[in-house]
């Protein structure tokens, strides 16, 4: 066998140099297995865009080696590309029970079911012919979180998936730090981690501290209680559940995804009820307002969610109204901001109280922070390191992390999606690139809004655009109707009349001068109409709308 | 007289429910004054806007009354309207000698000459024939800061600009305690106070704590050093250059902005320059990396400043390179956290250090903090109060804040924008509305994009747009050419010509049923191309372009 072949391959597909969009492929002779197929959500750039998928044509080009789909948790940066991907590559899917849970109710919305899903529970090993992939407890802000381990007879890949250190997880299912340990101590080749937190400095607090808040807020509460969180927070939501079962009061679940994720957490045991507590959010107007808590979605602000709807007016069910309390069980994630600002300030208008991130402890992170990951890499003790899940500024600081910690800088590698890095007994070394980048769902289509298409949109969302029509005659190129002209995004054509009737006269001149000099190639007729209309409307307006000049010959 | 026309009326034009734009009118009798005349920038949602700036219908109405507006500082949100403002409404202008600076060089930009500036110092006084305006010394995120005073025979008026309670500010110059302690003990009817940081607990720290965390970050730093912050903080800059002095460093400014400023404030005194410490950015390369210090506006990580340029290596005079020190010296406004953490990355890339927010203690906020604000509240000690500048949720606090101190509910205005508010000596009511809000400026339009514009362009920036072109006979209204279909932001055309052909036979097919009708009319034409178009797109993609059907007749 050539010696080439003998190379174990780590390529990261996704979640390198951004958030979101997690995917890692890890190749050992003919055998390739996926860690993770996240999406993430479009930057402010990608107008119209509704997720960003990586790009996996890698795997579909080495089709044949791709042995499944391993997924460490159920969040939608690390299963939410899997429909899309699963359409193109359909492979068996690997993940514990709550994972393979939310991936079901996603499978379905897509009308895709000839996928083989495969539950599995943590210290389970998945043998292939050339690996062995280990799940490993770990905790996070979802139930049945793992890292994973692949062992192969190079050595060991341990791959820690979104972490955090909780010593008191709401289920009383603390990560599974003996086989960690033991991996350590066996010898771990290569670790992958989590970067997400590490610029935070100490621990991020335990899910249990959010508890005693909530108990004191609904403790004090007089009347109705709304509480948004991220649905997939199950042990957030039980929290809530506990708390409200303790002051009495019925839980109601608002909003598409809070539903979905409560009933398969109730289904599949991972939520703890008391009886009769859950009812209909259209029986909320049988209980007084004391008698009442509302868990829903909308903790980021977003615009379509329930609490947005709440918040102004537009919800079916239920509207905020004076006296409620609102608490926002989460903190914005970067670029939402604005977003979460709206609706406190929509909620405050409303008469409700809004207990926010900035007034009290009511979140706390799912991610390991500073000393967290220190544990991780003392415990686990790699030869080689590679941060993933980050930024570039996280991962560079998350490698500057590791040297403090005594690790040489050769062996870290702070790379970019796409890029191979090849190990074998005794080194590693990159090995190339393969493609990689993002593939935009804009409706139905996958990837066929690209960069001219966005570059389009860009210059029609800051200036609109202009289209001048004119009919010509086919024996002598005569003017025979138009110019017209209308335009969109770009002024009040009422007011601006003016404005457009001497863009026909820019135009008429700009035909003539062609008519004059006999030029009647379109094209050329198209670029003087365009650039003589453009020079005219910068000069009038100080403003570019785009201008789309189109000749009909009769 | 009339007893209506006794009424002292505050008339807040901008700055209420919202970040900038901060303007309020107060009239008595005959007279108005107009304090601040500020700018904001555009929301997400206001495509391709530049500036927003208030709307002063109300004011032109009664432009016989306005006698001046008095700025409390220079700052953008609070002088950047001017230049609009000023074109319609030409009257005297106030403010101290920094202000006025710094207004001359916008007036300069806009080519506005015939303006009436008028520089005041603290402890002035302007005497109308019905009020006295004063000026009073107070602290900021910019020197030469004032509070103002209103006086009337109704009552003072007592509006504190933007400030923060610094003890020990850089030119020494600290607030006038004294003279608010003493308005305070007159009797104060109103005040008008400063709500940005109500949310913060505790003081702000003084802006001479950055100078320690500078002078550590200069001491240690091995080559050269960029310091990126607001232009307007000139005592930001001086203590930068205060740090490059001690550690025999050059300083070289860049972006337009950080010029303007430093120039500026350098003629007029507020800066403090060591002999030949300024150099031409052209000339930093007749000196070593450690003897280097560069002052750059893009704090906010705008993409066309000049850190951002520095960044992406599109600076014309300098590229940021390995080993170079970036401290950014500001927190990102809330929207922009995004943009401040792509140019963090982009510097990391580069090789560069970067020191930011989360790291090190090199900014401290301009705003009071909870505290601060209650010795306002017990200085002043006013009758009525008016919480200004912030969002509702701001303005909310701040009214609870004051009532926390004591104050009546009832003596508290939480009011919004163009909401007018009338005093005589003994009572305050709400005395109905005056016209206000965006007026949005884009190029050289100012209020000629409105919401039917805005929302066009969100419409084309979400899925772009398909023009019909068709040209019919005048005599018989059959078609002779076209369907022409031409698409921007919607799709690939090389990758659709499937898409767009059939999208072509269903514009014949929607025509053909329209002569079978035996019906002309253009607008039913237009709309049965326009729906059977977008049922068809919306089928295949799942979007929905803006469809444009034009007809032209020969």
């Amino acid at each position: 066998m050539v010696r080439k072949f003998t190379k174990l391959k780590v390529i990261p597909l996704g979640g390198l140099n951004e958030i979101g969009k997690n995917m890692t492929a890890i190749e050992y002779k003919d055998e390739i297995i996926v860690i993770d197929c996240g999406l993430s959500f479009p930057e402010d750039e990608m107008l119209g865009i509704d997720i960003v998928i990586p790009d996996i044509t890698y795997l579909l080009k080495n089709r044949d080696k791709v042995k499944g789909i391993f997924l460490t948790h159920g969040h939608e940066d690390h299963i939410g590309a899997l429909p899309y991907v699963l359409k193109k590559l359909n492979v068996p899917v690997y993940g514990t029970k709550l994972t393979i849970g939310l991936v079901e109710v996603k499978l379905k919305e897509h009308k895709l079911n000839n996928v083989k899903l495969n539950r599995v529970k943590p210290k389970d090993k998945i043998k292939l012919n050339f690996m062995e992939v280990e799940f490993i407890k770990t905790t996070h802000s979802i139930p049945d979180a793992c890292s994973i381990a692949i062992h192969t007879e190079i050595g060991t890949i341990f791959h820690t998936g979104d972490f955090k250190v909780d010593y008191t997880p709401i289920d009383e299912d603390v990560m599974d730090f003996h086989r960690i340990a033991e991996l350590g101590k066996k010898g771990v080749l290569l670790m992958l981690a989590d970067s997400t937190n590490v610029e935070r400095a100490g621990y991020a607090m335990s899910e249990r501290t959010v508890g005693s808040s909530l108990d004191e807020i609904f403790r004090n509460a007089k009347r109705r209680i709304v509480v948004a969180t991220f649905a997939s927070n199950i042990h957030r939501v039980q929290q809530i559940i506990n708390a409200a079962y303790k002051y009495n009061r019925k839980v109601a679940v608002s909003g598409r995804s809070m539903v979905n994720v409560v009933n398969v957490a109730k289904d599949l045991g991972y939520l703890t009820l008391p009886e009769d507590i859950l009812i209909d959010l259209n029986e909320i107007n049988d209980y007084s307002h004391d008698e009442l808590v509302i868990i829903t979605t909308g903790s980021q602000g977003e615009p379509m969610s329930a609490l947005s709807r709440m918040a102004s007016s537009e919800h079916k069910k239920m509207e905020i109204e004076k006296g409620d309390l609102v608490v926002i069980s989460a903190t914005p994630i970067p670029g939402n901001e604005k977003t979460v600002s709206k609706v406190i300030n929509q909620l405050f208008e409303k008469g409700a109280e809004v207990i926010y991130d900035d007034l009290a402890d009511i979140h706390v992170s799912g991610h390991a922070c500073q000393e967290e990951l220190k544990l991780m890499h003392r415990l686990v003790k790699p030869k080689y390191f590679m941060p993933v899940h980050g930024e570039y500024r996280h991962l560079k600081q998350h490698a500057e992390l590791a040297v403090s910690l005594g690790m040489p800088k050769e062996n870290i590698f702070t790379v970019t999606t796409g890029c191979v890095v090849e190990f074998d007994r005794n080194s590693a070394r990159l090995g190339g690139y393969v493609p990689s980048g993002n593939i935009l769902v804009d409706g139905l289509g996958v990837g066929d809004v690209g960069n001219i298409v966005l570059r389009d949109r860009k210059h029609l969302s800051e200036d609109g655009l202009m289209v001048v029509v004119v009919t010509i005659a086919k024996e002598n190129g005569k003017v025979i109707a138009g110019p017209d002209i209308i335009s969109r995004g770009f002024v009040y054509v009422r007011e601006s009349e003016d404005l457009i009737e001497k863009a026909k006269v820019v135009v008429r001149e700009a035909l003539t001068e062609c008519e004059n000099k006999q030029i009647r190639e379109w094209a050329y007729l198209k670029n003087t109409i365009k650039d003589e209309l453009k020079n005219y409307l910068y000069e009038r307006t100080k403003r570019n709308p785009m201008i789309l000049p189109i000749i009909m010959e009769v």
